[in-house]
């Protein structure tokens, strides 16, 4: 009788255990619904301090606006870690086409975040069009002194529009380099976006120590597609660049974070965030300023409801992703000499779209753990959770041990605006970017009740 | 040895056939989404088209183009099935708030498809709100010579607008009905839309025959919003309609179709299809400008493989389902008399976004083939199958014993369009529609070759 007593009281604490989630995850959905508040924080962000470029002014203004609104969403405590970050400035930046009857195109340009500069009065030169790294190599001598221009198009075949990047981005990441060993003097980089647009889209690129440093501009799709029409045409006489974009020394800045203590092992710790700085193209709307506002909300949400985790909950808004990733790593670094433990992280920058999933990179019995939440998640559409993901900023917990999750909205749209002046909040959906919040705040919650 | 061998041929068999459907998965992917020529076609639609109400000009010149645009994409055969359609002429509508203090402010309002005109110089009551149609039972006489405003808003709360929209749609069906039991002289109803927006949606609505008919007109949201302020502040002296809508004597027509002539069993049909028609406000580009070239996108991407399914897969562009589903109705009584055999039928009318899969009305264990092909659909991100779905043209087969199969888009957006002004073209993502039609061409080719 006793033992049946047992069973009686284990089962029914576990339907209530069970229970709870699925009533804690419909009272998140229909308050995140009923609210939209991701939305109005992301029109803050975006419309009061715009892009959020590390060593900017307005990165400072984020790190302000970020501890405040993480007070306002309710959090117990809120904090500033401190960061040092980099500082390019972009610039003047233009660049025209001449060609052999004497004609000049202006050609949409931006340089790419990290570049050097030109010399003052720019540099002008021939253009060589090629699609990769092996066409450069070949060029060997014909390529000094010249422009060496990457047309590789992203691939439109592929559904996952992230997978397709992946295949294109190496041009703009390494094309200065590659370029540089053969004698080349600047490179124009085709924009990593599958949009047919008239927009060039920055991103980071590097230098390698040994090599050359040569100026290094993203060129719009329609222009990339113009210049290689003249260039078939044997049309082109010279491509003329002048940046003056230019690094300065590190400042010091900050990550924001701001937690709901665990209420029993709050030194364990179900980590959500996004990165709080952005590009100088656009206002960062989709890039991150949506997984900023998510992970926000994933506070307000949970501390509207009057309920306490038994883990900790904490949002860490990341400094400097876009071009250094020192907020992530600064944080991973202070962390390991901590007590805490970093139990699960889930990281939301792949834009603000309707969420499909998550994908989960950690052990696989870990994975199926997560996995057994794709009930509790049906109910925003997020159902679907794969073996794989995470993101650039919590990648720096894996050697901790952390798993770590990364939020899937919906591709398509995202490298239409991505690093470009086009990256605005008319493309952000409020359902849509809310939907995604709650769907992190459900998983934030079982995972902070049940452990990992 | 002997059965040894069999075996092995009748593996090698299945393994070929399996192979066969994701390689011809891929290839229509591939294709697809290098030539988004879905997109190309709505372009066309609702560029030199435009909206394309049942029995306007409009819609003879749809019924031209869609014969055209299907004997451009390949199809074996392409002919018009003449129907009747009703013809209703939305004419001049404008209304007005009359507020104690003597201003007027203009109201932004349209007709509901179908609703009678008002007396030539409109009509003026006073205005009660109501959430339901319990409501109105209870005012009773209170009601007479009153315009009734229905203004219960769309459940945010609910993750599928579809089914949201199912929660308040009776309000614009029977709200003309039920005011009119009580005596009231006209109706206005609150935008069917989760979009807090200042453009009236339109959609259709019904009178009962022993009931007097009304006007009934949508009202904005925002202005629904403001009106419901003001009768709250007791600020209301009147509200002024005047509709000079008119319902004419239906006019010949016609449904729209093409097909592939199945090579081995060209009796048996797995239909695609959406309706031509649209509403009079914006262009129709998701309503259902997504499903009409999506639709003739599946006949076009087989056609261009140059490869011959077993059964006949047929495109069907259904007149007048709007106000009448005439066209669904017409397709089926005549089908009802014809050799052929309907096995399936795949609609898309809910939008040209991103697709996530498809609902199912059939028996289990067909629902459960359907389920098989979703490792072909993942491909395109559509591979979630669920029991229950359709579509309003294709339901007209449910009788005859068709597998009825809904394509099911991302559904956030819809409803901010539908049925206004705002259902234009730059609402559609080119990439997004594309993969719809690819996944109604996966499937329809898997039906065509396996049966059902």
């Amino acid at each position: 009788m006793k033992t049946f007593l047992l069973f009686l009281i284990c089962l029914s604490n576990s339907l209530i255990g069970q229970r709870s989630h699925s009533e804690t995850a419909v009272q998140i959905k229909n308050n995140g619904l009923e609210e939209l508040y991701a939305f109005e924080m992301l029109k803050d962000l975006t419309g009061n301090i715009g892009n959020r470029l590390s060593g900017s002014k307005n990165y400072d203004k984020a790190v302000e606006w970020g501890k405040l609104i993480l007070e306002k969403a309710g959090a117990d405590s809120v904090w500033l870690e401190p960061v040092m970050i980099p500082h390019w400035v972009r610039g003047n930046e233009q660049a025209f086409l001449s060609l052999l009857d004497k004609r000049k195109i202006e050609l949409s340009v931006c340089a790419l975040g990290g570049s050097i500069g030109t010399a003052k009065n720019g540099v002008s030169a021939e253009v060589i069009e090629v699609k990769s790294f092996e066409e450069v190599k070949q060029l060997g001598r014909k390529a000094k002194g010249k422009i060496i221009f990457y047309n590789r198009p992203f691939d439109r075949t592929n559904w996952s529009p992230f997978q397709a990047y992946g295949g294109a981005v190496n041009q703009r990441t390494n094309g200065a380099i590659e370029a540089a060993k053969v004698g080349a003097i600047a490179v124009l980089v085709r924009s990593i976006t599958p949009a047919m647009d008239d927009e060039p889209h920055t991103g980071a690129m590097r230098y390698a120590d040994s090599i050359p440093q040569i100026p290094a501009v993203a060129i719009s799709t329609v222009d990339a597609e113009m210049l290689s029409m003249e260039l078939h045409k044997h049309n082109v006489s010279s491509v003329h660049i002048l940046l003056s974009c230019k690094t300065y020394p590190d400042v010091a800045s900050f990550n924001v974070i701001g937690e709901i203590c665990g209420a029993e092992k709050p030194e364990e710790i179900v980590l959500v965030g996004g990165h709080l700085d952005s590009w100088d193209k656009g206002t960062g709307a989709h890039d991150d300023g949506s997984g900023v506002v998510q992970s926000v909300e994933v506070i307000r949400l949970i501390k509207n409801l009057k309920i306490h985790p038994k883990r900790t909950i904490r949002a860490v808004l990341f400094a400097n992703e876009e071009n250094g990733l020192k907020g992530g790593r600064a944080y991973a670094a202070r962390e390991s000499n901590k007590k805490e433990k970093h139990i699960a992280a889930i990281e939301s920058d792949a834009g603000g779209t309707s969420p499909r999933g998550f994908g989960v990179s950690s052990d696989s019995l870990k994975v199926e753990k997560i996995k057994s939440y794709s009930s509790l998640l049906e109910i925003v559409g997020a159902e679907k959770i794969n073996k794989g993901g995470g993101g650039a900023d919590i990648s720096t917990l894996e050697s901790l041990g952390t798993t770590m999750i990364g939020l899937n909205p919906d591709p398509q749209r995202y490298f239409d605006y991505h690093h470009s002046n086009n990256d605005t909040i008319d493309k952000v959906h409020p359902r849509e970017l809310e939907l995604g919040a709650i769907a992190m705040a459900i998983l934030a919650w079982a995972i902070s009740q049940d452990g990992l």
